[in-house]
């Protein structure tokens, strides 16, 4: 829907770029203060390019220059996470995360402490790869209204904070659209997810920004300004939002082929004095139906381009 | 995915009724204090039947015991808007709504001047056909940022709320699930559509509550009870958030169907006062699909056993 032809000075804190509409035929003009980007802030989810096995991750991904990953479960699973972790050490990975824990909600009693020792063996594992933080997809279940299942998340982190203090692993909140708040977490804002953290208030508990969940919120910079106070701005991931989105689950466009305005958030972002991975994490059909390899070069060109 | 098997007892303030998750087999029985209901509140969109003309919406909903109608422009491209208004007052229907008007978004200001001209007529229809308020469907545009695009709805609602005044036809701001910011609109939550009408400070402006859209929203009684007590809550939508839902746009459920909390979102709209209709908007490609009469019946049935 959008095409951006950049125009970026990298040397330079300002960034000029002219943004053509294909169904408007409008030019604007924008200057941005978002730090300029090279890959060595480039992350990449595993499920980004759910095809590939962990192996052929770290391959494709080192080959695009990229060293950054962060490691969804199923990738892990075949391989065991000690082997994973040799494997992401010996290929000199960075991890910023595991992905994912969280779905704490539950109506049964039982459900939920089985949710508890799940996100336990969640920790160990990230501590096994070397990941920085666990990122938490906190839950929602039909017949569980929004704020009891907001106090089952705050209860299921408080069980497991302990474990991550002793495994030195940060579990990061990640707020979710709206959408899926039906069945996947009734933290939908980083309003939500900064009551959580101020509840249980740990150094280990913070944030996981994604722009695709929340670039829609009126709130969205204040909170950003906020966590980076509070200092609970664990992570930032990016995507786009595909207009029209066809699917509520694996629609997801590169950056630049939506309607987020990236560079934006990332400038509040960066303002907060998060330096970390820029984490890209795409669910798409499409993508993940082409030659992945080729994909990857494409995903580090957007990284670059619309960042 | 929820069946809840009605228990109700109308003669009585409070109902008890018992709701049997399909997929968990976990009882709970819940009071609540919304008001009995009969048909007499009840009004459906036509874009809810939307096989249908309205002379068939009209002979349909009246077999069903509904004489509530909110009518879709498309019903009266057909007839014109003078003849729909005499369909509708033969039948001696009432009439809420014309829907719908709004999507004041554009980067080009001739394009807004074109928006606002509309929207005149819209109200002219709207007094044509004796709707009480034109629901505004605010606008949003890939390239306009959010709060530029609220400036834009700001503006186009001021310029045709002169004859709004003169027409005696209130306008109603629809807040939109933040799944249709990108298109669809800047107007995500009653925060927003307040932030509007705190603005404008005008008796013909006012908010549409539609369960679908803002039932996720943490703020949601707060901004109900306020609404209430500011006198901007103009109408009550009701239908449901099916899980999952299959399609971002055309797969709503009935009333009971999903996920929404309808009687309590309607205890908070009671409490304010509200006793205007209650209209049910339901788009499906499911129940476009069947026989539109039997799917009235089990309408007037979702309405008096879930709304």
């Amino acid at each position: 829907m959008l095409t951006t032809i950049g125009l970026n000075n990298r040397g330079n804190r300002w960034f000029l770029f002219a943004s053509r509409l294909l169904h408007g035929l409008k030019t604007r003009v924008t200057f941005m203060n978002a730090r300029p980007l090279d890959l060595s802030r480039c992350a990449i989810h595993t499920q980004t390019t759910k095809p590939w096995s962990l192996a052929q991750c770290i391959e494709g991904y080192g080959r695009a220059g990229i060293r950054g990953i962060s490691v969804w479960r199923d990738v892990i699973e075949p391989v065991g996470a000690e082997q994973a972790g040799k494997m992401l050490r010996d290929a000199g990975m960075q991890v910023p995360a595991l992905v994912r824990g969280g779905f704490f909600v539950a109506q049964d009693a039982m459900a939920r402490r089985s949710a508890i020792d799940v996100n336990l063996r969640r920790i160990d594992e990230a501590s096994a790869i070397g990941a920085q933080m666990v990122v938490l997809v906190c839950g929602a279940a039909p017949g569980v209204a929004l704020p009891e299942a907001r106090k089952h998340v705050t209860e299921g982190i408080a069980a497991v904070l302990p474990r991550a203090r002793s495994a030195g692993v940060k579990l990061a909140i990640e707020p979710l659209h709206p959408m899926y708040a039906a069945d996947r977490s009734c933290i939908n804002r980083m309003a939500e997810a900064r009551l959580v953290c101020e509840q249980l208030a740990d150094p280990m508990l913070g944030i996981a920004v994604d722009v695709y969940h929340v670039w829609w919120d009126p709130d969205l910079q204040n909170e950003i300004e906020l966590a980076g106070r509070q200092k609970t701005l664990f992570a930032f991931h990016v995507c786009d939002w595909r207009v029209p989105t066809r699917d509520l689950l694996t629609d997801r466009g590169l950056m630049g082929e939506g309607c987020i305005d990236i560079r934006t958030i990332r400038s509040w972002v960066d303002k907060t004095g998060f330096d970390g991975p820029i984490e890209i994490e795409v669910f798409s059909q499409d993508y993940w139906s082409m030659d992945q390899n080729e994909y990857v070069a494409r995903i580090a060109e957007a990284f670059l381009s619309h960042s």
